[in-house]
């Protein structure tokens, strides 16, 4: 078995074989296949793909190059969520303490983020004391104790897809829909969920744009986990247009309070509770009523918990950025367009996001708005207040909504779309 | 400029701008570009190809990342050959003395071989004291005093080709007419000289297959030239079964040197001759006669002359293997099939090539053959002979060659394949 066989079968538009798959991810774990092979192998795969054979077995290679945890000690049962990213996407902060408060553990292992998106790590750090980096043990026991966690991986689930994810990143390969599916599986099924809640994200703000394409990716997830045991379920949700009112660190924390305290955007709202039924009729919990506990305050205890446990002050005082800059409506009429992909660009250059993974984030910067496609606004009336500690970026943040946010008529056509657009299972 | 949005430009199928070229190719050669980025860029090439503008812009590229020779000092026009590798294909070894006896100057920077193609170099090398590295000086010394020279090129032509050259061989991407192209004229095109002739192999021995593939190959190496000054012109030659009778490094010698007293197999000395007329005419001289000049003992003398000015004994007894094993036919009838890449693959194996660049290679190793297809032939008669010092490859020769030496019935349908098998200019 040698690189240059497996880069060529997959390059003529052939299918790898288990043994190819299973050598090729070890090899490359261990440094005997070289960057450059896997790079120019990641970019045969981008454009002559895999079928659902090789995608299983890649995935099962990239969870056999590391550890498999195992939750069974747990009294609860587990239930998972993951999203595939996009703009104002705070659901993890608020969903992990409400499932948790209905009765399942959540064990949420999550990223940070890298370009235009969020990441929930990022967020929470935004809280003082909180801390993203757990040994197994502390995980354990604040899932013991409070029924959810939220926290980095570890090195040992999956390295392979952790280099290999390194790789793309520098390669051009990212959007790849098997490379996609296999990256996050095999992270999720090494996790050792029980269950597992995909939240594929579609339009400008997200890593899929069309529909078709966030059906194949949520499909193909939804095949892998099954395969392997998980009970899994998907959601495509809409990311036309940001979630909430709020992206950025701090001012994402702010909201997710507002939803555990039973306010907040409709919208956010409605995608928490969505998730967290998913999640619960997932885990085995038909009964539970997470709407209840939003309104009783038992998620916001079991979110106060989750802080504390890790360090953070759940009372403590948010950052908030140096300087502001509003955006006013030009004319009156109704907001048509709120673009997530120009509001998230425009969070990014504030400074809540990063443009490489060693990169600072701000706590206190990010866009905040005050309107949503479909209300009707006033000429010179706040749309946007953009937050950052470094004023000279500005004007790059508004060059990046240059077009993203568009007031018509007052008559214009508009129809909302629904925040969760198809189920798929 | 950055390596990813040069790389997403080519995977989602667009054209190359000059200055995503210019900077790729400046910044991969100084090391900006990492070598996981260009070969998922390789990749990206090899699948969805360059045009013929993408590809000029990329020859002169990796021009300008090195020197470029100028050989306007020589009192004659120079011409030069390259062959894209075959089996038994030694022409260079009496062209080059040839053509310089006929007045033309042949600066022949020569390359190894890899795989079951021969390298001109590793063949000369079979000569007692010949040396393949000149420093520039006694490069132009030898051309001036014989007229040709054959010698390795030196680390400053095309720096860019010379990374990216052995980046694609470990990444599957060699196979791409656009990547050989560019490299092969990059490099002749640095090399100064004013003509070029190009033996383009087509055939179960070369690179391409099929007259199509070779055909494109070829007409976009004439334009590059052309584009750049040098008259270059292509021949299409035959490489479905071994040039000559001989595939090995001292066995492609001494038919280089029956060749020049005035003998050798017809194959041989047809194709030298018609690629010697090439050069001669493209160089100018329309009047030479190299038919005469290999005749008269005058390209004889110059071959001495040039194999002596570097170090080497043209009255040395050549190496011979240590352990020889005669195949014989089986059956009387006609040779059919004597299949190059199988007789390659065979005479690689017996040592007389290297699995990787750092390998040494047997000088007396190879294949020698004693029909050729078309020739009556009768059971028992020997068909070939194998020559090696490590006896142990025998079995895994012989593996190479089955079914690729077959008899037919005496009147089996047999058509010769001319040696040269198309002009473009």
């Amino acid at each position: 078995m040698d690189a240059i066989s497996v880069i060529r079968t997959k390059r003529d538009r052939g299918a790898l074989t288990p043994a190819q798959i299973d050598w090729v991810i070890d090899a490359y774990t261990r440094g005997e296949v070289a960057h450059e092979q896997m790079s120019s192998l990641a970019m045969a795969i981008f454009l002559n793909g895999m079928n659902r054979t090789e995608i299983a077995r890649w995935t099962a290679a990239m969870i056999a190059s590391g550890v498999r945890m195992d939750f069974s000690s747990l009294s609860r049962p587990t239930a998972d969520k993951h999203s595939t990213g996009g703009v104002g996407d705070k659901i993890t902060l608020p969903l992990a303490p409400l499932v948790a408060a209905c009765g399942a553990a959540v064990p949420q292992l999550s990223g940070r983020g890298l370009g235009h998106t969020g990441g929930t790590l990022d967020k929470l750090e935004a809280i003082p004391g909180w801390r993203a980096t757990l040994s197994n043990d502390e995980m354990l026991n604040v899932l013991r104790d409070v029924g959810s966690v939220i926290c980095a991986a570890g090195d040992g689930l999956a390295p392979a897809d952790k280099k290999l994810y390194a790789l793309r990143d520098v390669t051009g390969t990212v959007e790849s829909i098997p490379l996609i599916a296999s990256s996050i599986m095999s992270k999720k099924i090494a996790e050792g969920t029980g269950s597992l809640v995909l939240d594929v994200k579609v339009g400008s703000g997200a890593f899929m744009k069309h529909l078709d394409d966030a059906r194949e990716l949520a499909s193909t997830m939804v095949e892998l986990g099954t395969d392997h045991g998980v009970k899994t379920v998907a959601l495509l949700t809409d990311m036309a247009t940001p979630l909430g009112l709020t992206a950025g660190n701090a001012l994402e924390v702010r909201e997710s309070v507002e939803v555990l305290a039973g306010g907040g955007p409709q919208d956010v709202v409605d995608l928490t509770l969505a998730l967290a039924r998913e999640m619960l009729d997932a885990a085995g919990l038909k009964d539970a009523d997470p709407a209840k506990a939003l309104a009783d305050g038992s998620a916001m205890d079991h979110w106060r918990r989750m802080i504390a446990a890790q360090g953070g002050d759940p009372d403590a005082t948010l950052p908030v950025a140096r300087e502001h800059h509003v955006v006013t409506a030009a004319s009156s009429g109704t907001l048509t367009t709120l673009d997530a992909y120009a509001v998230g660009l425009a969070a990014w250059r504030l400074g809540a996001g990063r443009a490489r993974k060693e990169d600072p984030v701000q706590a206190g910067a990010g866009v905040e708005m005050h309107a949503k496609p479909g209300d009707t606004v006033t000429a010179g009336q706040p749309l946007l207040t953009l937050h950052t500690d470094t004023p000279e970026k500005f004007p790059y943040a508004l060059e990046a909504l240059d077009g993203g946010v568009l007031v018509g008529p007052e008559d214009a056509a508009f129809t909302a779309t629904p925040v969760v657009r198809e189920r798929i299972a």
